[in-house]
């Protein structure tokens, strides 16, 4: 998730009701920040024109890594580091020189590479609406040699490239004990169930879906942890799913409820995301269907824990968070109305998307969700009629052929889909058809984001369409995979590797939680279908050492 | 002083002869660095178009600098901040951020000026033969406010230009608590003489004079304290003259001295300079002129401090640091042969410069101080015999129109004539006449740095041309006052401010050693004469005061 375009912001800036129990609750859940230390694997230099998805793809260079501390570097000298893994974390590195004297400091451009891009194209020039302050690249000046220059800041890469911008004629640079501090919430001792598949390419997905959400979980379920390194109800949602698949930290999903609960907002809705540095607060971000959605990750936690203390204590907030969506109901059709507010209404980045049909669907799912938490915390359904009545409501979003459809246009989308059938608006059979026909038709408006790509799967997995969701699953994410991502990215376009939704590719962040959900798929729904067997646990440090070795091999030939 | 360009760089890579009981005396001599805050004192604009020395001045802002803490900045923001004063020290500032949230870094700019151009003209594509790791800018990215930024690089400047260059539309940026740490082995309580002139011309000259050298005495005498940061035999000279009649720091002196005795080399010779970090080290830098002049400023010193326990242990070194000159002696004719070697035979940066009558008075020079020193330790004069002869053969430079002339076409240069006077090869009457003539010759090649100007200034005054050299300090040194100059620049050429001998003024160094010696002959030689009166001692804190207090009042109107 990141932030629409200023000319399209749609802010709701509505006034926060702080809870700062909650609050307090929150913070006596702070994770411990585990430490551990990655060293690169190989120099690296990138071929062009072979044919890959980047366009560019790394190649084991002539220097071995063990030279580098006797290799020496001049002005304009570039190298680019492989740590074999994508990492979020601390870099240090010795720098000396050899020489006569320096005479003159050193000029270093160091820029961490989530993806090829970052390390083959200039950080010039790049025009995005984002800001630029994002860009992974630092500038930094040595006076004097030798020296451990330790960055302070922490990155979100696999690559690094190093470029001398200016020395002097009367030394040369070198540089040893390159190191990345890693950190994260979930630590190398960790164990973490391992399956294994029939199809290698599942194995691959099962894993990168796992190392990108490790490498989110740091404070916080960050959204990406290159940008915009925050807390995101929508992203949380996924991140708390195939957590309870894979790492089973329950402790920072209920940090993270309480998070939001801590900033509810005068009408009971709930900020976009929240921010926890320099201290908590609320974005002035709001999006209308994540608002909706966090009673569904109340219950998904509490299914998952059993926690129902945290469940009775975050209940008013869950009712409260529907509150704004549930204004928007038309009182005579009870169907969403869109234009009842300009609030944001996002559930993927296409903006030709109609959203009356998906926000409808998000709401009923919503409702049920609220209905279901109801009778696991032994309360009376607080939405039963509602749900009944949205759910009879959505008829009019099935056209006779058995397509969704939304809006005055009846426009065909698989948001509306993913969304309808998840919420269960029809019977398992109307569903499963209506969603296989809108899928494949012709007109239909495809998902942009792996945010929705992931409710399309949910939603065929739901009706049972095991071989069409695993399909998609090794389309799409698999794709990435065969990309070469070591974590699952932002946005990926089979076509294009250089499209973005921020105007340019270099500020696309190449980890990023919304893509996560393989796993939760692959070892949920799916798991019997694709016949994962379970072969016991995997220390964390062991499950990286495999991707290591594997990038390794992963040689543009 | 800085490297020649590669192309003309003549090593002289002759081996280290290392004195460690020499180092180790050196290490005892180490000085306090003192340490004290300066805040900036406004806001300025540069106006473009005004009738001044670098087509720019500062204005002071709108925006009173107690305004600055309610600031708020944002994308392409710019300020420059002036602290009313050249200072060498460590910035630090408070950032803060108002708005919603920070959501995004903010990366910032920071250009530290000793000029306007410094913060007038951006720091692209710089045309220099030296390195562009020089240049006074640094790119910092700050992930949360608020924080305090501390630089751990020393820098030097007057001005400071911040500049956003991206942030986020979602806050703003706001600064405060900025200054700068200076730094100095002068402190705000020394004393410094204080003498009152009739022209206040000199007056300025005099305090620019004593700042510039209070900002290049750090652990050793700087030659500049933005670049080289090192310490030249050359310079050493000149800043030690300069500190008999100013802050009297014989100690540092003696440390310098002692540094360069502790790297000689198994010829007796001297590098042109050396560099105290990581650890003491020769430069590979040799500059025969310079070597030369070791003696002389033992015997300088020797005579200020009347420290002769050390004039004693530096003998056997004084006397090697001339073998390599000697070498060059025609046995015939007594006279320098500049082809003997190529060594670098510096004087000034001009490369038409005819070495041949300038070394010989750099040599002659060097031998009666050597003599000198001899008696002053009452020792046998080593080169009574050879000093005469060198004298008798400076008549071969001395044109029957009495102008002084060098190799084979009779090159009349400013550099011949002042050595030869500086050198006493001729009797007073005759220099005198011969040194006029000379520097009002047509033909003749005048200098190029204020390193060579001070010698000519230096021989006026020897042979009592007191108006004249005070005109020239007046015109030449007061021409940088007059520009705007805190401290005395590496190079001034009145009608080119963009003049620089390495491509590009935004190398070029405005606070230099080299450049400081008006106050060594204002109150020497040139004190009756220009009625100097001495006022009683002024701490360097009110010092600073008063120029700041002047600087304020220096509009572009």
């Amino acid at each position: 998730m990141a932030l629409p375009p200023p000319e399209d912001m749609k802010e709701s800036t509505t006034e926060t009701r702080w809870n700062r129990r909650f609050e307090q609750a929150a913070n006596t859940l702070q994770p411990t920040l585990h430490r551990w230390t990655r060293l690169p694997q190989r120099l690296v230099e990138f071929e062009t024109g072979c044919d890959q998805y980047f366009g560019v793809s790394p190649r084991t260079s002539n220097h071995s890594i063990s030279d580098l501390p006797s290799l020496n570097w001049t002005k304009d000298g570039e190298l680019v580091l492989d740590f074999g893994i994508h990492m979020v974390g601390y870099l240090s590195f010795h720098l000396n020189f050899t020489g006569a004297n320096m005479d003159a400091p050193c000029r270093l451009q160091l820029t961490f590479g989530e993806s090829p891009f970052d390390v083959t194209m200039d950080m010039n020039n790049v025009n995005t609406w984002l800001s630029t302050s994002w860009l992974p690249d630092e500038v930094i000046n040595i006076d004097i040699c030798p020296t451990t220059v330790s960055l302070p800041r922490r990155y979100s890469f696999r690559y690094l490239k190093i470029r001398v911008i200016d020395a002097s004629p009367k030394y040369q640079i070198r540089f040893s004990e390159i190191r990345c501090d890693c950190v994260s919430a979930v630590s190398q001792d960790t164990l973490v169930e391992s399956f294994q598949y029939t199809d290698p390419a599942l194995q691959a997905i099962d894993h990168v879906s796992i190392s990108t959400l490790r490498d989110c979980m740091q404070s916080v379920f960050e959204d990406g942890p290159r940008r915009d390194r925050r807390l995101w109800i929508g992203d949380l949602r996924l991140q708390a799913l195939t957590s309870y698949s894979t790492f089973r930290d329950y402790t920072l999903v209920k940090r993270c409820l309480y998070l939001f609960a801590a900033v509810s907002r005068v009408d009971g809705s709930l900020p976009g995301c929240v921010f926890v540095q320099p201290t908590l607060s609320p974005s002035t971000d709001y999006i209308l269907d994540y608002d909706m959605l966090f009673g569904a990750i109340v219950l998904d936690y509490v299914s998952a824990s059993h926690d129902t203390d945290t469940g009775h204590d975050l209940y008013p907030t869950v009712l409260g968070s529907l509150n704004r969506a549930l204004a928007h109901l038309d009182p005579d059709t009870h169907t969403f109305n869109p234009s009842h507010s300009t609030d944001w209404k996002f559930l993927d980045w296409d903006s030709r998307l109609d959203r009356t049909a998906g926000e409808h669907g998000v709401l009923l799912y919503a409702l049920n969700a609220t209905n279901k938490l109801a009778t696991l915390l032994q309360k009376p359904q607080p939405h039963a009629q509602l749900a009944a009545q949205l759910t009879a409501a959505a008829a009019c979003f099935l056209a006779p052929e058995c397509v969704f459809i939304s809006g005055p246009d009846s426009q065909v989308s698989y948001a509306s889909a993913a969304w309808l059938v998840l919420a269960e608006a029809f019977p398992p059979e109307t569903a499963r058809r209506a969603l296989l026909n809108t899928l494949s038709h012709r007109d239909a408006i495809k998902p942009l984001t792996p945010y929705l790509w992931h409710h399309v799967c949910d939603a065929l997995a739901q009706v049972g369409c095991y071989k069409e969701c695993v399909d998609l699953v090794t389309r799409y994410w698999g794709g990435m995979v065969e990309a070469g991502a070591d974590t699952f990215w932002e946005c990926f376009d089979a076509e294009d590797a250089k499209a973005s939704p921020y105007g340019d590719v270099r500020n696309n962040s190449f980890c990023h939680a919304w893509s996560c959900t393989p796993s939760y798929l692959l070892r949920g729904k799916l798991r019997e279908f694709v016949g994962a067997k379970r072969i016991g646990d995997v220390r964390m440090a062991e499950w990286d050492e495999l991707w290591i070795r594997r990038s390794m091999m992963d040689e543009c030939t």
